[in-house]
C-alpha cells in the first residue's frame, strides 16, 4: 500500500446518531446493538461469586478464572474463591447454552445477552465466544458509587455489526516481543477485536522460525524472531480470547529479509542486507523462476501447518518493479508469457501463490494489488485504497475489508477513524449480497515509528474506537459521547496490562533527568501530539535503530487536554461566558509559564531539541491570552497586533522534534475571533 | 515476633561516612565495597555489544541476554543482536573465572571487578553469581548525556559486607500471584538481594501444594496457592538471579490454615475455618502427640525435597499457649515431661521439629523463640527482637540473621531501616569468630495490608535501603547521599517492571472516578503516608477480605516531597533567605488551594473519608504560611497567634483515612520558631 506518499483522511462532521442512551453515562465500548438501562444497582463486593451453568467448556472456565482476577485489578477487591457451584448464591451466572469449534472463526456467534437485576446478573449466550463478549461488557460496567463497587441494572443483547474486527501488528519493521503481542490480545479482546492480523516478515526483518529454511529467520532478524513453540502459544492465548490469528507474508515486494539468507529467490546475485531504513525498497522476489514457486510451496506449506486459521495473508502491496525491468532474463520471460506490465507480471506470481495457498488448504488474502477476475472467489481482499476498491472488489465476488482510514500510525484523531465506517457513501449501491461480502476491517499499527515501550500508547485507546465502529450499529456516531466513552475505556485497558499511560511519566523522566520530574515537562507534553501522516521521517534521518525515546515518542498520538480546551473555545466562542473565559485564561497562562517554569531542565541534552517548541508554546499562549482580552472586552484587535502575533501561528515546517501544538488551532480560533471579520 | 505491640525505632542521627565519593554523584545502590571514579565517558549507545570470554555457564548467557533487554528498557533503545563474539568490537566483556554450584548458596562468590575505560568496559568475576552482581552495577551506571547514553569510567571492585541478604515475603496472609513474586526477585537481583524468605503458610492460608497431605492447601487457601511445578519455577527464576530460596513453615502457632484440612494436628476438636482477621491466634499444633511429628516428618520431607535450599525455617514465633492450658492431656504431658511452661513444651516441640528437619538434610531456622541450648549449632537463629538477642544467640554458637528495624510493614522511613545495623554497639564486644556468625540479615514484608496492586510500593524502593546496609561497607552512612541514590535507584526499579511507581496515579484515578485526575488529588496523596508501626487497623476493622484500594493504600510509605519541604524548613531556619522562603510559600501555597481545588470531588463516595484531612492540610498550609511571614518580617508572633493555630497540630488520634500529614512536622518547626522561644 502507498504508506509513504500524502495520505489525507479529511475530518467529517459527524451528527449524533439517533439511538444513542446519552442519559444512561454508561463507559461500555463498544457500545452494544441493544441496551436498556433501569434505575437499580447489583453490588459487587469481595464475595462476589459467579457460577457456570450450561454447556460445560474450558474455555468459559478459563474466562471466568480472568474475569475475577480482572476484577481484582479494576476494584482492588481480594476476592477469595470467587467460583461457585451454587448459583443461587451467585452474583453472576454465566450460562453457556452449547459449544463451538475449537477454534475461533470467521463465522463464529458471538452473541450474547446480559440481563443484571439488583439481586443477580445472568449472562448467557449460544457459544463461548459469546461469554467472553459478555465478560468483557460486564467488567466495563463496574463503577465505584455509594456502597462500593456496583454494575447498573441493565438488559443488553448483544451481537457484532461485522464478522471480521482485526488489528494488524507490524512485528516485521520492529520486533515485538511476545509479552507486547499478549498484551495487545488482551486488549483486543477488552474491545472485542476478534482478529489478529499478524504482520511477521518486511523488509526489516523475518520474525517467525522456519524450520524448513532456517536461514529465513537465522540470517533475516538479527536474532529478534518468534520459535514455532511461541508462535503457538500466541495462537493458543488468542483462541482463548476469541481471537483469531491470520499471519502475513508479504510478497513478491517486502522481501529483503528473505533474500539475506535465499538471495537465489531475488532477480540479482546478491548478497541481500537487511533495510535499516523506512520505505519501498527494490529487492524482489523473482516471479519468473520455477524455484521460487518450489520454495513457496515449502514455506506456506510449513506456514499453513503452524496457524490454524483457513485464511493466510500474501501482501502484493508495493512491488519496486525496476529490478524485473533490469533484467534481461525476466524481460524474456514476460514477454514470452505476454505479461505487458509489472502489474500484469504481479498477477501471474500472486495467482499462482494463490494456487498454492489454496493447494495448502488455505484461503488467500492480499492488499488491493492483487485484485484480479481470474482469483478464486474466495480470496479477500484487504483494502487500503478505500471503499471505492472495496466496492470494486464485492461487485466482482470477491470478500472484502477495509483498512483504509483506520491506519494508526497516521497518528490522526480517534474521530477520524470513527468517522470511517466500511459502508459509507460509496457503496451505498450495493446490493444486499455485495455488501454482505464486506465483512468488516482492520485498524493497522506499522510499526516504523514503535517500540515495545511506545507501541500501546499508538494502539490504545485509538483502536477501540475502530473496534466500536466495527462491533456496534451504524447509527452509533455520537463523537462526543465515543470521546467520553474513550477516556473510561483508555483507563479500564491500563488495568489489563496496557502501557499506553503508565509509560508516560517515566519516558517524560528519562528525559528530565535526575530529581523530581518538572510538571511543567508534563503540561508540555500533554499539549503536543507527533507529526501526522509521514511527515516525521521528513524532519531527520530514522532506522531502525533510532531509538524511539524521545519527546515525540511520549507524546499522545491524541491530546486530550486539547480537545478539551478545543471543544471550550468553540462554546465560549458561540456565547461567551465567565466560567469558560476564567477556564481557558487559567489554561493559557499555564502553558505561557512552560518556558520559564522548564527554565534550565531545557539545557539537558535531550531536551534541548525542544526549546524552539516550549518558546513556541509560551508565546502562542500570550497570543491567546492576548485574543482572550480583546474578546472578553468585546473589543476588535487592532491589525497591528494581529500582524505582529499571526507569525507564531505559522509552525517551522520541519521541526527536528517532531510535533506540533495541539492547541494551536483552538488559539488560531481565538485570535480570528480576537481580529474580527476579515475585509 | 510481636508484630501488634508498640515497635518502636528510634531514628538515629548518622554521620556521613568516610570515603563516599560524594563528588561522584553515581547512582549506585547499594555503594559498592571500592570505587575510583575518572573523567572519561563510555558510549552506550544503539550498536553496543557484549562478548562473553572464560568460563562458559548458560546462566551468564541468559544474564547477558536480560542485560540487553534491561539496556533497551532503560535507554528505549532499539539493539539488534547485542551478543556477539568478537571481544575487539565489543563495548563490554563478561569474563567469568570460573564454575559455580548449582544452585546460589550462603558462601557461593559474589566478587567481581568492573573496569570502564572510553573504549570499552571489562567485567571479571570468579564466579557466574559475582557477574550477576557486576552487570546490575554496571546497568545502574547508564546515563543520559551530552553524546547520548553512556557509563562514566570507573574502576568498581566490589563484594558483599554480609553474606545473607535477605527479603521475606509473606503469601500467607495476602496470596500474592507469581508475577508478584517474579517481580520481587527482579527487584531484589537489581539491588544484589540473594535470599527470598518465602512465608508460606500462616493462619490466613496455607499457600504451596503438598501432594502428600493435599488437604492442607486444598483447604487452606481459599484456592489461592502455589503448585509445586510453580514453586520451582520460581526457584529456578531465582537461582538463574543468584537468589536463594528458603521457605518458612511457621509452626507450632500461626498454623490455622493447616487445621481447616488436618484438625487432628491440633488441640481442639475442630472444625476450624481459616482465619480472616488479622492478630495472634489460639489454634495451634499440639505437641504432646506423636502423629503431629510423624505428619511434620511427611510434610517436612517433601518440602525439603521440593525445596532445595539447605535452610528451612520453621517459624516458631507468637504462639498463643491458652489451648495447651485448657488441655487435660497436655497438661499431663508437660507433667510428665517435667516442662514446666509454655515455652519449655514449645521448645520441646522445635528439639524434636529440628531432629526432622535435620534427618532430611536441611538445617533449622527459626524466629527469637526458638532459641535453646540444646539446639544443634548449625541453626539459624533469625531475630525480629533486636541485636541484642542476635548478640546472645552467636555467642551461644548459632549464627544469626537480624529482621528487627528492617519491618517495611511498619511504613517507617528508608533512613530509619538504614540506621539499623546488624553489628551494632549491642554486638560491639563480640569477638571476631561471633560477629563472623552474624550472617546478615532480611527486610520483612508481611502482607497484612498489601495486596498485589500495591506491595511493591511497600517494598521499593525502601528495601533498597536494606539491602545497600547488607551489602556496602559499614562506613557507608551519609544519609542525604542514600536519599539522592535512593530516588534514582526507585526509577531504575519501574524500568524493571516494579510497579510501585506506575500504580500510583491509576490508583488515584480510581478514587477520583470519571474525568481527568484533579491535580490536587495528587498533591494531596503526595504529602501524606499511611499510619506508622500497627495504627492503621486501629482505625477500623481490617479482615483479609477488605479491599486496599483507599489513599492510605495509594500513599506512598515516604513522602519525598515531605522530605524535600523539611529539609528546605531547616535550611531556611538555620539561615532565612529568599530562594528558601519563596519556594516553601509556593509549596504551603499550593497546599492552602487543596480543599478549594478538590472542591465538589470530595463529594465522590470513595473520597468522603479524606474530607477532614484535605481541610487539615489546608488549615495547616495556611498555618505555615503565616509562620513563614512573621519570620520573614523577622517578627515574633503573638500568643494569641499561637493559641489559634496551635490546635491544628493536634491531629486526630485515630482517623479513620489512616493517613497522617507527612508535612506536619516541618510546618510545626515554622510556627514553633515564629512564635519564638518559649517562656
Amino acid at each position: 500500500m502507498v504508506r509513504w506518499g500524502g495520505v489525507g483522511l479529511g475530518l467529517a462532521c459527524l451528527m449524533a446518531g439517533p439511538g444513542m442512551a446519552a442519559e444512561t453515562k454508561l463507559d461500555l465500548m463498544p457500545w452494544p446493538a441493544s441496551l436498556t438501562v433501569s434505575d437499580g444497582r447489583l453490588i459487587v463486593d469481595a464475595g462476589f461469586k459467579v457460577a457456570v451453568t450450561g454447556h460445560a467448556d474450558p474455555r468459559v472456565d478459563r474466562a471466568v478464572a480472568r474475569f475475577a482476577e480482572r476484577l481484582r485489578r479494576q476494584t482492588g477487591y481480594m476476592l477469595a474463591s470467587p467460583r461457585i457451584e451454587d448459583v443461587a448464591n451467585a452474583g453472576l451466572e454465566v450460562h453457556c447454552e452449547g459449544p463451538a469449534d475449537a477454534l475461533p472463526s470467521l463465522r463464529m456467534d458471538e452473541t450474547y445477552t446480559l440481563e443484571i437485576a439488583p439481586a443477580e446478573a445472568k449472562l448467557k449466550a449460544t457459544t463461548p465466544f459469546g461469554v467472553l463478549r459478555g465478560l468483557e461488557t460486564f467488567l466495563q460496567l463496574v463503577a465505584w458509587g455509594e456502597d462500593g463497587f456496583f454494575v447498573p441494572t441493565v438488559v443488553i443483547k448483544d451481537r457484532p455489526r461485522f464478522p471480521w474486527r482485526g488489528l494488524l501488528l507490524d512485528s516485521g519493521r520492529h520486533f515485538m516481543p511476545i509479552e507486547v503481542v499478549e498484551r495487545t490480545l488482551d486488549g483486543m479482546a477488552a474491545v472485542k477485536m476478534n482478529v489478529l492480523h499478524w504482520h511477521l516478515t518486511d523488509d526489516q526483518g523475518f520474525r517467525i522460525e522456519s524450520k524448513r529454511f532456517p536461514k529465513l529467520h537465522e540470517m533475516g532478524s538479527d536474532g529478534a524472531y518468534y520459535t514455532q513453540d511461541q508462535a503457538r502459544a500466541i495462537i493458543a492465548y488468542a483462541a482463548d480470547r476469541g481471537i483469531r490469528v491470520v499471519p502475513e507474508f508479504d510478497m513478491p515486494g517486502h522481501t529483503t529479509s528473505w533474500l539475506v539468507g535465499h538471495p537465489e529467490l531475488g532477480t540479482g546475485p546478491g548478497p541481500y542486507e537487511l533495510q535499516r531504513r523506512w520505505g519501498v525498497f527494490e529487492p524482489v522476489l523473482d516471479p519468473s523462476r520455477e524455484e521460487v514457486y518450489q520454495f513457496l510451496d515449502g514455506f506456506l506449506g510449513e506456514m499453513a501447518t503452524l496457524f490454524p486459521d483457513p485464511y493466510l495473508h500474501v501482501g502484493g502491496d508495493e512491488v519496486e518493479g525496476k529490478p524485473w525491468e533490469r533484467s534481461p532474463e525476466i524481460s524474456a520471460f514476460k514477454q514470452a508469457h505476454g505479461l505487458k506490465s509489472n502489474h500484469d507480471f504481479e498477477v501471474y506470481f500472486i495467482t499462482r501463490v494463490s494456487k498454492i495457498v489454496t493447494g495448502h488448504g488455505k484461503k488467500m488474502m492480499g492488499w488491493d494489488e492483487v485484485l484480479h477476475p481470474d482469483l478464486p472467489r474466495t480470496t479477500i481482499l484487504h483494502s487500503w485504497r478505500g471503499p471505492k476498491a472495496l466496492g470494486q472488489a464485492v461487485r466482482m465476488g470477491f470478500e472484502g475489508l477495509l483498512s483504509y482510514g483506520y491506519y494508526l500510525d497516521l497518528i490522526f484523531s480517534a474521530a477520524t477513524h470513527y468517522a470511517q465506517d466500511p459502508l459509507d457513501k460509496e457503496t451505498a449501491a450495493l446490493g444486499e449480497a455485495e455488501k454482505a461480502r464486506i465483512l468488516g476491517g482492520e485498524a493497522c499499527m506499522w510499526s516504523e515509528f514503535v517500540s515495545p515501550e511506545t507501541i500501546d500508547s499508538r494502539i490504545w485507546p485509538r483502536a477501540a474506537a475502530v473496534a466500536e465502529r466495527l462491533w456496534s450499529p451504524a447509527d452509533v456516531r455520537d463523537v462526543d459521547d465515543m470521546y467520553r466513552r474513550l477516556e473510561a475505556t483508555s483507563r479500564h485497558l491500563a488495568y489489563i496490562g496496557i502501557t499506553h499511560r503508565s509509560s508516560y511519566r517515566p519516558m517524560l523522566e528519562r528525559l528530565a533527568g535526575p530529581g523530581p520530574l518538572p510538571e511543567a515537562l508534563v503540561d508540555l507534553a500533554d499539549i503536543v501530539e507527533p507529526l501526522k501522516e509521514y511527515n516525521r521521517p521528513q524532519t531527520m534521518v530514522y532506522t531502525s535503530l533510532t531509538p524511539l525515546n524521545r519527546l515525540v515518542d511520549a507524546a499522545r498520538p491524541e491530546s486530550d487536554v486539547a480537545r478539551r480546551f478545543s471543544r471550550r473555545v468553540d462554546r465560549y466562542l458561540a456565547g461567551p461566558n465567565a466560567t469558560d473565559r476564567d477556564a481557558l485564561r487559567a489554561d493559557l497562562q499555564g502553558w505561557r509559564e512552560i518556558k520559564t517554569q522548564l527554565g534550565s531542565a531545557l539545557e539537558a541534552p535531550p531536551l534541548r531539541e525542544i526549546q524552539p517548541l516550549a518558546a513556541d508554546v509560551s508565546a502562542l499562549a500570550e497570543a491567546g491570552l492576548e485574543a482572550l482580552a480583546y474578546l472578553d472586552k468585546k473589543q476588535t484587535a487592532e491589525a497591528a497586533w494581529w500582524e505582529r502575533r499571526a507569525a507564531i501561528l505559522k509552525r517551522p515546517e520541519r521541526p527536528v522534534h517532531a510535533l506540533e501544538i495541539a492547541v494551536l488551532p483552538p488559539i488560531r480560533r481565538l485570535m480570528e475571533a480576537a481580529r474580527g471579520p476579515s475585509k
